[in-house]
């Protein structure tokens, strides 16, 4: 099968950088294009980006040249699908711009992700409000959403324990500095210390976790109807965010029951089996002292970071809690939105534009 | 007024480090007696210690030969009382011992601290529990201890809302490593991460907490009958234990009824002025981002690092939410110690044994 | 003594809070103006600037107006003299126009340090090449530079060794995050992790140390003939910078002789008493680990931070090695440059404007 | 072929466990005994050992039952070659008794580095040092040691510059906490800190670094004649030693001669194609900033982390300057190990024991 032809929207900034990372070889999408902001146009990648995302650039995007962000060059390109890793502000017209012009477009800005008719979309979690899309205003282009890093691993800690009656989450967040972008947190800021709060991270986690486990009805979501209190603070981490989850269920579970939920867990991707499909959505840590942001995002074996780690499951006084980890700019961004390319070209929402033609 | 001779146990480690700093130049105790572990035993006290607690050693106590920790020691030195700083294995059968010879114990250790009729006093908090020790086994003698540090803090942050009708409480913590002792956290462990799990901490705090805030009912403590749920994780921070506390009230109060509370609350160590006192217990932040361990300890200025800092206070779907902040070796241990025993003092427990004799 | 009126051009920056900072209650400075970039300009001083040096803004300072960094405004204000915390680039015409407008000026920025007919001042290392000022172009007014940061340090490690001449110096920085300004350095770049370059250090430290230990004569400064190479990397500690200092030296001298050249070193601040002054300009730490920045920068007891610590001192086949630890904010910048006023009104050099008309 | 018989002795440590991780699946050494102290015997390797080196224990080792140290051990399973990874005082005799059991001994620890008779080999630096061993008084056994870590990366960046005339080296050191061992640094020494001591680290570099470049003569080692004088600081990195370099060469080359020197560098491992040498055993950074512990370290791709990296290579004044990077525990000790081994293996030194007999 012939690929996709994919561009990078703002593939200069740290999550830009793991789109590239991601899509290198990539079986389904062909990375064409990359665009980034005036100073770099022109110039070759390499020279564009302080790459730290891995040890070294992959080789075939070294020297690809880096374009403006417009979508004329999109057309031009003749390019198929758009994962977006541009700031908010810029990405919310340019994104229906695309979209009018028949690209879909995978975002992982907050621009859009309130409106009513745009997914933010999980495949493992609510595959289902893929359809929404289907609803938007463009012929050809629509735009799919995904969650804000700290809500994507918060929805895999409490979509298992749905089925046991969830009315009751307190979530209380350790995040890491590359949350914040390149040079978002200033190491005087941040060494030695911890900073409780993060613009606008609380609502949104509140919001969109809600929305994610909603109910697709009528073409609209209904939020779902647990209460939900989130707390955050940046720690110095370079990657990973841990979280603390206490929820009360309805149901009386044992902590076994809790376990077996989060280590049987496993949705579409899973079984469509997609290229960054982790095996296992969910891993359960035995030990006594883990997740650990250290030691276990482990971007080694197979799972690219795209699997959330779970340990600590305890229950005290009718409460179950638990600490989760999620790779934040991985599950928690540029992988998430690479999962959601591919769980849409598998329900037949992407087509190469010279068949469209 | 001639001045108690007091003796510290364990001087050595951290928090023993710090009794020496807050008792250098005391109006009321004059440190005599320092000791430790056989290996120090002789030497003089800054050859024995590898001091971090401040800038340099007090003078008066450089040169001050380390002894033994015996009870006979104790008696021979004509010790008045004594605080203890030991690890809580070799303190539990000593404490007791020293009480039987007539001498008051002012324990920071964990070993007593369950007792029914062992008070963890705090005086802001709840000094009318001082009086358990009057049902103790001991003849002059008696045992006091003060919290475990992140409980320190905590309780800070609930008691001025008890008048609202406190019903739930879950916290989580960011702790210090100091709070682990001098070598407790090795650097592999959190450099660049947070380690989930702190032995026996979480039912420490749900413990401790409730029976500090609970009432002393004809010669018993009857711990607070909240709800409490705690979740304790280490950061790579030197001092100062930061919690996110999440409230449920029975009443509908407004953030400025908390703030309120918390900016007026006082007690007896202010009313009677007691030298270890801060003079306003609770601090509050009004900046969106703080308060932060790096930045507002403050050992500077009046309050020693016993005042509790407290800031984010938000109000989100009928819960109170805030931030509060501890300085975990004060306040959450040899100046909480020091605080007790100059409540002690005042309120005619204590008494030089000369006078006893 | 009435005091003179001083101004803190760029106020609100790191270096500019240090000299709002020492200048609380300053003897012979009455700080009476705080200047700002456009965007602080109007605002009260607490409300244009996120306070990181110490726990609080002195009161006095709290609540006062920030104006535009003019010389106008600094006529308006019959301002005696200027202390300047702007960046190279800003303060390079503006301390022209302000020195030609009779106002002396006290500069932290490297803009006219290599000057010939500027000096590089440090009044214990070379107090007599403040006459250099007498060769510049202005009228009333004048410009004296503190050296850069890392510099400043360094020169007290080698002044008490030049009787013994000084032939070679190899120096390796350590250098604090706090030395590239408010948000210089990302915590991204530098949590975990050594930066091995600091743009332009090490040409500065090497030119910087040979003029400021060169000779005054017949008007201008011959550079001191010793042969010196630094490098320079950036790691992961909030303030002080240390550096490893090796030497080779004509005479055969002792570790002891070294240490007793640095304890007795003591220079024209220290005789005259000025106010920044530190008692003893070096202090030898004899323990085997230090000194370290996270323990030994001292702000606490007599000296500010203005002294400069030394340890470690050895010899090995035929060199003398070394650390040395400055703090880079006062000692290296604005410690430095109210040091260097002081020492000019003790020379007669600054004269309340009043008197000049 | 069969693969040799491998134990590791201390294999629960992290040098151990580096060991562990680098023999897993080694195509010439089969890893078939783990040692350790007694706590550890009768347990699963997997419930002795905290591991951290990776993200999980290979496989095959995780059921591995660990047994005792002792040479009788070793013999009963019939181990062909040795790797040492324990405290050199428990080292020193043990290594002597194995050695006479006939079974040669590969060895990380210091314990007898310095004796005459022992190499301290690299097989790219000083390949014939292995020759002593046939001077060694063992029948079959012998001792090979690796170099201290520090000084493993500092032989790369002299011996290509030899050939110039290296007459003076200063070296100076920012060294990881992972070099001190798993619990060798406590958080409270280190967090934002900088520890300008190691001890004996300086004296091994330099003794070590003259005997790895001296010439073999006559059945000992003659050190290398140039002037060493280093100076050894602990930073808050977790792995990963950093060191910068100034040498004063005979003749006078340019920056790219060194550049060419360091590129072109090659050694016997790399035309043997040992399993564990790097293809490049020197990679020079060109970036201004490089290299950095947290980026260039680079365990991906094909080098295990045992290619030295070289950087910002400049000329001043007569002296080249650069900084050097080297893994510490794997080029500075298990990785450095095994190669030795290979290294051995490959010029007939190593026989299955089934063949001896």
């Amino acid at each position: 099968m012939t690929r996709l032809k994919a561009c990078v929207l703002g593939a200069t900034g740290m999550v830009g950088q793991q789109f590239v990372r991601i899509l290198a070889g990539h079986p389904d999408f062909e990375l064409v294009l990359l665009t980034a902001s005036e100073r770099s146009v022109g110039l070759q990648y390499q020279n564009s980006t302080d790459w730290v995302v891995s040890n070294k650039i992959p080789k075939e995007f070294k020297e690809m040249i880096v374009t403006n962000t417009q979508t004329e060059k999109l057309v031009e390109n003749e390019i198929d699908l758009v994962f977006c890793a541009l700031p908010s502000g810029i990405a919310e017209e340019l994104e229906i711009d695309i979209a009018t012009a028949g690209i879909p477009v995978f975002s992982n800005t907050s621009a859009h992700r309130m409106k009513p008719d745009v997914p933010i979309l999980i495949p493992e979690i609510n595959p289902d409000h893929l359809k929404l899309i289907e609803t938007q205003q463009f012929t050809d282009g629509f735009i799919v959403t995904n969650s804000n890093c700290s809500t994507s691993g918060l929805v895999f800690g409490l979509k298992p324990l749905m089925p046991f009656g969830l009315n009751d989450v307190v979530v209380t967040t350790y995040q890491a500095v590359s949350g914040a972008g390149r040079n978002g947190v200033a190491s005087m800021d941040i060494l030695g210390n911890v900073v409780p709060f993060i613009p606008d991270e609380e609502a949104k986690m509140e919001v969109e976790t809600r929305a994610i486990l909603g109910k697709l009805d009528d073409g609209s979501i209904r939020p779902a109807d647990f209460r939900i209190n989130a707390s955050c603070a940046r720690v110095p981490v370079m990657n990973g965010h841990l979280e603390s989850v206490v929820v009360q269920l309805d149901d009386d579970v044992s902590t076994d029951d809790v376990i077996d939920a989060f280590e049987t867990f496993s949705g579409e991707p899973q079984s469509l089996n997609l290229p960054t499909a982790p095996k296992t959505p969910i891993v359960v840590h035995q030990e006594a002292d883990r997740p650990q942001p250290l030691r276990d995002l482990s971007i080694e074996g197979g799972d690219l970071g795209m699997a959330v780690k779970v340990g600590r499951i305890r229950k005290k006084d009718g409460r179950v809690n638990f600490f989760l980890l999620v790779h934040n700019t991985i599950r928690g961004a540029a992988g998430a939105s690479v999962l959601n390319a591919e769980y849409a070209l598998a329900k037949g929402y992407l087509n190469p534009r010279t068949e469209v033609i």
